[in-house]
Formats: C-alpha cells, sequence, structure tokens
C-alpha cells in the first residue's frame, strides 16, 4: 500500500507466466491488437496511436517529451511535486526552454497562474502538467488546464501514471493531445510498462518534426511502424512479451469492471481509509476538493519516527506504506489505494496496523 | 527457435509469477545485489557500474552511446549487419559523428580497414561494434577489436546481445568499456531487460561529461544512485520488479551449469544442428571461422517459399523461425540455438519438421 508498484493480482501473475512466443507471431500481433483496443477505453479515446512503451513511467513521460519537443521549443510546465520537477528535466535535456508554474507541494496548480504565463508568452508550443500527483497527493485540474493550453494554441503533455484508472481521466473529452501512464499503479500490473496515447495534434507534430528524435528507441515514427493499425508490424525492437500478457490481464479486469465503478471503489476505498485513520487522529495533509483517492498523504503524528514505524509496518504486519519525497519527507506517509489493491481487507489491515505501530515504541 | 526471444524455462516462468514487492523493498535490494554478483559472472567482469536496464536490449544500446557519446565526438561504427547500422543511428542522434567501416553482411569485420581508420582519424574517441550479429549469424572478433581501440586510445562499445551466455565473452579479459546485452537470447529470460557493464574508463568519461546525458531514463550518473554499491538506492525509476525476478532466476542457472559449459552446450547443439540441416542439402551462408552457433543462418533452398514454409512451421509443428532481415530478407533462415532453447530435442524437432516442410508443396 505504498505510491506502486501495487499488488498484483494472482490472475494478473499467472497470465505473466505463460509461455513467452515471438513478438512477431501472429497470436502476438493479435493480442497488440487487444491491447490497444483496451488502452483506448482506459483512456477513453479513439487516437490510433494508443499503446505501451515498453520501459516504465519514467520512459512513457521520456517517449513524450522527446517526440514532441523540438530544440528551443518553449514548453510551460506546472511544478508542484517531484514529477513535475522531472517533466522539467525532461525539456531541458531535449534541447527545449522550460518556463515554469510553481505551486506549493501539497497545492493544487492554479489556473489563473498558468493563464498569464500562457498570455504573457504566446511563443509556448506545449503546456505540461501532472494529473495525479504521486509525490504529494494532489490531483491537478486537467480538464480546465487542457481547456487552457488549447484557448492558447498549445498542446498539452499530461503525466496520467497515478490517475488511470484511478479517477475520472478522458483523454478525447478533454482534449487531451499526449498522455502517459503507468502498469504499476491504478492498473495493477506488474511495473515495467508505459501505456501512452497521442491525439491526431500531436501526432501531426511528431510528422512534421525538423530534426529526428534523438532517442531512436522512444522515436515514435519508428515506433508507429510495429504497434499501427494495418501496418506491416515492422521490427523495431523486442516487445517485453510476458508484461503485455500481464497488461492485457490487468486492463481485461479494468473492462469487466467498468471504468466508472473503478473510479467509485476507489473513491469508497479513499472514504474508508479517511474515516479509519482520522478516528486514530491522523490528519490528511491535502485539501478535500482536490485530494487523490488512490494516493492518501497523511501527516506523522508528532513523536512518531517515520522510518522505524515504517520498518515496523513492513516486518511486523507485511505492510509497506510511502515515505514523503522531497520537501515533505520525514513529514508526510503516503498510503496507496490503488487498483487491486483497494479493497476493504487491506484498508482494514492497514488502519489496525497503524493504530498499534504509532501507539508502541516500535524501535 | 528463432532469433530471440528464445524459449523462456518453467523454472523462470514461475520465478516471475512471484508476488511483486516494491522496488525499494529490503528484500528486493538484496535481490539487486544478487543480481549484480550474475551479472558480473556472466559478463566476467568486476565492474562495480554492472546492472540491468529497465527496457530492451535497444534501450541497453542507447544508454551506452546516450551516456558515452557528447555532442561532435567521432565514433567509428563497424557495420556488418542491422544492429551495426543501429549503432551508427544512435551515434548521429546522439549528436556525435559517425565514420563507418563498412563491411558485407554475413562476413566479419575486418580488422584492417578498422585499423585504418583509427590511424587516419586521431580523434576518434569510441569505437563500437557487435559482438555477435543476429542479423547475419556472425561473430566479430571482439577481443581484437577491443585491443585496436585501446591501441588507438578509443573507448570501446560492444553490442553482446545475442553473445551473453552463448559464446566466449570476456569484458575484463578483453578490456571492454560498455557493453550491453539482452535478457531474451541465450539467457533465456523473459525480453525486456538489457544488462549494462561499463568499466572504470566509461564511468569516468560519464562522470566527466561536458553536457548531460540527453536521456533522463538512461542517464547513468542518475541510476548510479539507484544500483550503485552502498549507496542510498535512492529512487530513480520504478523497477520492473517481476521481470528482475525472472533474470534472476536465468542468471542463477547460468551459474548453476557454469559459463563455459554453456558455451560448449551452444556449440555442440550447433554441429548437430549443422550436421542435420546439409544433410538435407541446406546451406550454412556463414563460413565456419566465425560463425555463430547460437545464430544459425543457412540459405533457403532453390524453390522453396520462404514465407510460406515459415508459416507452416509455425501452423503444423509449433515452429518459429526467423526470416532474414535487410539484404538478406528472402534469401535466408535465421535458426536460433539460444540458452534453453539449445537442446538436443529441439534441434531434432527442428531439423525434422524442415525436413518435411520443403519436401511437401505447404502453401
Amino acid at each position: 500500500m505504498g505510491p506502486g508498484p501495487s499488488d498484483v493480482s494472482q490472475r494478473v501473475l499467472n497470465a505473466m507466466a505463460r509461455p513467452t512466443v515471438g513478438h512477431l507471431d501472429p497470436l502476438f500481433i493479435d493480442l497488440m491488437d487487444d491491447i490497444k483496443g483496451l488502452l483506448q477505453y482506459a483512456f477513453k479515446t479513439d487516437n490510433p496511436l494508443t499503446m505501451p512503451v515498453s520501459a516504465p513511467g519514467s520512459a512513457g513521460m521520456e517517449a513524450c517529451f522527446a517526440n514532441l519537443v523540438e530544440p528551443g521549443d518553449k514548453v510551460l510546465v506546472c511544478v508542484n511535486g517531484v514529477f513535475g520537477q522531472r517533466m522539467v528535466e525532461n525539456v531541458t535535456r531535449c534541447g527545449g526552454q522550460a518556463l515554469v508554474v510553481e505551486d506549493d507541494w501539497g497545492k493544487q496548480t492554479d489556473l489563473q497562474k498558468v493563464e498569464d504565463k500562457l498570455s504573457a508568452h504566446p511563443d509556448i508550443k506545449i503546456l505540461a502538467f501532472v494529473h495525479a500527483e504521486t509525490s504529494t497527493g494532489v490531483r491537478n485540474d486537467a480538464q480546465q488546464l487542457c481547456k487552457l493550453a488549447r484557448q492558447y494554441d498549445c498542446l498539452n503533455i499530461v503525466d496520467a501514471v497515478t490517475s488511470l484508472g484511478g479517477i475520472e481521466l478522458d483523454v478525447d473529452g478533454w482534449g487531451i493531445d499526449a498522455v502517459y501512464s503507468g502498469s504499476q499503479k491504478c492498473l495493477s500490473c506488474v511495473p515495467g510498462i508505459s501505456p501512452v496515447s497521442f491525439g491526431p495534434r500531436a501526432v501531426e507534430r511528431i510528422q512534421n518534426r525538423k530534426v529526428p528524435v534523438q532517442s531512436w528507441f522512444l522515436d515514435m515514427n519508428l515506433i508507429m511502424g510495429y504497434w499501427g493499425k494495418g501496418g506491416k508490424r515492422a521490427y523495431h525492437h523486442t516487445a517485453p512479451v510476458n508484461s503485455l500478457y500481464a497488461l492485457h490481464e490487468s486492463l481485461l479486469m479494468l473492462k469487466e469492471e467498468g471504468l466508472t465503478q473503478a473510479w467509485q471503489r476507489h473513491q469508497q476505498g479513499h472514504q474508508k481509509l479517511y474515516k479509519g485513520l482520522t478516528d486514530l487522529g491522523i490528519s490528511f495533509a491535502v485539501d478535500e476538493s482536490y485530494r487523490l483517492p488512490q494516493l492518501n498523504v497523511v501527516s506523522i503524528p508528532d513523536g512518531v519516527d517515520d522510518a522505524a514505524v515504517r520498518k515496523h509496518l513492513l516486518d511486523e504486519f507485511n505492510l509497506e506504506i510511502g515515505a514523503g519525497l522531497g520537501n515533505l519527507a520525514g513529514k508526510v506517509w503516503r498510503i496507496g489505494l490503488m487498483g487491486f489493491a483497494c479493497k476493504d481487507r487491506n484498508i482494514d489491515h492497514c488502519v489496525a496496523s497503524i493504530a498499534k505501530a504509532i501507539r508502541q515504541p516500535c524501535v
């Protein structure tokens, strides 16, 4: 119950352990089509260029920036946590010029500040932000941010690593141009895969680049030849076949449950956890109006030893919860309720274990 | 029995299906140390910076080039197949200047031509080549090429995707500076992971770069913080936990068998396949002195329909063999004898199936 990887169901583990077939085997090609369709469902998009990048979420992030940013491009990044900062790193390393809207960790990105920057710099080409900040438990207002981007004629890049499958995300409805996620959060698949989707405006930008994408491995112009609809399935790199079996199974489970039902389950799980922890006197660090249900950031009670309690929880109760990152290190815990792990039994166990761990000295 | 992914043993599949733990869990940290030690054994190196990149071999290639090539650097690349060409792409995309020694596909890289280039261009900083060319079945003379590189004061980058575990490879003995491999060839692990190793001269170059590595995801300066010895295991990206369980198990199996024994098994398997196929009148496309035992490139007999026979083998005999790539498309088949798949039963089945498939019309 940390910030991810989340628990993986036996069903997904079993799927992953099926015999490895070739990445150009007709059986596998059919599976690729299925995965694409299921990802379109999960992202709520008809984008043909919707596929899993063969590497973790950080590589999905890099795929979006490396393909869309050209040297000299101005990119406005909203930073209110670790992953916004990582976006700035990506822009810079792609030769872009990063402008930043900063907000306090634990607060939402301020829409007015974003609009001010967009209107002051009409040459900004891309607006990038994190939908669900895993480092702080904050939901940024993706719908409004995308609207602003469109209004100022920018593309947008959205980090949906922790949001996909956990809270409402509507790629086509909100006009998202490029989005990446991770397999190991609310999809409860094994870590190592990053679903991405590129809309028509993004594809056009990629196809009309002036300079080649600096990464061969992540160049969507080449990857489209393997994952593209009706394509020749031209060999680009060897796909991580077994991890894609796992992704396929986890997406099937999401579809069986239903996207809206999955969002509701996360919200209900959060409410149960909220009640349990506040009854113990533990307070939530993020305002309710933009708090993530799947990533609960709570203040460490006074006098409690952060690391000792987390070690005790792991050793005695087989329970992992996450430490604070960056500015929040030592001040908060991050409790994940993601995907398969978001269920009553886990929440009861979590609350009971934390109750015991903070009431007794455990060093 | 294609050019990879090779067959994965049930033991490795079972290991992979163990419950996912966190990438910062103490249990997993111990496993990381084990993996590092086992990779050092497989590569024959004491390099502390020996670890698995969390993505396929193509990303391992990119990790080597992106970390070692700086804009403007001259890199000499030996090209005699697809993967040498891909190296050239990597050099260019890193802002380097690629010089090329070209040899015919199916022939070895000519050492004299390499030496001529190195001596004509004393400002070449890196010599890069493929040890085992998966596209042609050729073994390049890694030991001599590394010696030349050292003699002309260049770093070397070696593609060992198909060689690791299949033929002799001696990273420290040959003075290799940077090497990458793949999980899915002679290690018979699932695809998606790329073991790499960087020697002291390479690490020094990386630590003294003038410009940051253009890839955040593959920046070894950052990754060292997670995989480094005695480090803080600082979070960089979420490791592909289950795929690393699988890698660990496949490396254990290699160590149990013994590296030299594994090389011998591949050689013996090749000899058996050679006898079986030449008895059918099928000839081998690569000269014996530099032929790879683990990747057998054979000429398609006259009058035989390439695609139809491969489809027939897959549909009727559950046997995958590989098509020719690039210049060799339609002219050769590529038969893998890699890792777990390199065993008598498979070879008998392969020879018998090909015998039936080429003797009867199968369209």
